[in-house]
């Protein structure tokens, strides 16, 4: 999607080889009008694929999936992330390991918000080592929830996320796909 | 705002006489239909004041703000909550202690994105006690920003955050006002 590489080229900043941040419009601060052009973008890939829900995490994946939710017209559910859980039985619960904080979270889904019978569009702002998308796909199997793909705003593709998603089975849909960080330069894939 | 009034009497539950929860359409589940037409609603009000900037926290104010954001034109700022925050002479942070949850969390904005001239919306999805405006509104003052008002999408008008807030000069401008939530019955002012 040309209007978020742009924004990736003009607003990014690399850290190192691994971290690129993108914190003036997708993870701290939010441009709006970019979120809702990647709405309009995904509705219309995923406008007759019968999907049924819109699944995220907080907090940064929130922004692109309510507008992707307002366009194609469906509910969003963002899973809630947290260090311990007071057990409740309407909870589906995931275990995700961010290898950039180095700690583990239970993720959390109300069950009365996934259900079988969903085609579930899982939406997320980064897709690195795959863990977040993972335990959203774990969330939704254990509700009996089909999955139609994994739709990324910024794919990391020099890390294994996407390959872990594709190895089972999950299509893995990224709007910008970055390759390389290497000497402070953005490089994207196509 | 008397589609918000209607979801909640429909899809709110009642917890006990100070809990009302809407995790159908807001804090957990996101009807974005319904966040579109509030983002309409508030840009309206607030549309010829120069405001420069919504200021929302994280998790469930992102969904109304960045819709606010979207019809007014302007970017959108969360701040993160956390326990303990490695210290960074970029973040403006303070405390919020949460009465729900019995914690104090440090909430934090880069000093990049909220600066002096900046006229801050302040947006949250709850009004109870007032703590988290309030601490996004310390938040602005370190900025040197100003603050055009407090948009609240519902308030709990029998608990004391919109005094505290106009006790200290700010408007409080909330969607829907509950003034009850008594004998399992959702009351309303106005």
């Amino acid at each position: 999607m040309e209007l978020l590489k742009q924004a990736i080229i003009e607003q990014g900043r690399v850290l190192d080889e691994n971290i690129l941040k993108v914190d003036s419009f997708l993870t701290h601060q939010i441009d709006p009008n970019l979120m809702n052009e990647i709405g309009q973008h995904v509705a219309q890939t995923y406008k007759d694929k019968g999907v049924t829900k819109i699944v995220t995490i907080e907090s940064s994946g929130i922004a692109p999936a309510v507008f992707i939710g307002l366009h194609m017209g469906l509910p969003v559910v963002f899973a809630r992330k947290q260090k311990s859980l007071t057990m409740n039985s309407e909870l589906l619960t995931s275990e995700v390991y961010s290898f950039t904080k180095q700690v583990t979270n239970t993720i959390a889904i109300s069950n009365k918000y996934l259900e079988e019978g969903d085609n579930v569009l899982v939406v997320d702002d980064f897709l690195a080592n795959g863990q977040a998308a993972l335990g959203l796909i774990e969330l939704c199997k254990q509700a009996g929830a089909t999955i139609e793909a994994v739709s990324i705003v910024i794919e990391k593709s020099f890390q294994d996320g996407r390959q872990l998603l594709e190895e089972q089975g999950y299509t893995v849909d990224s709007l910008a796909r970055v390759i390389s960080l290497k000497n402070n330069e953005i490089e994207f894939i196509d």
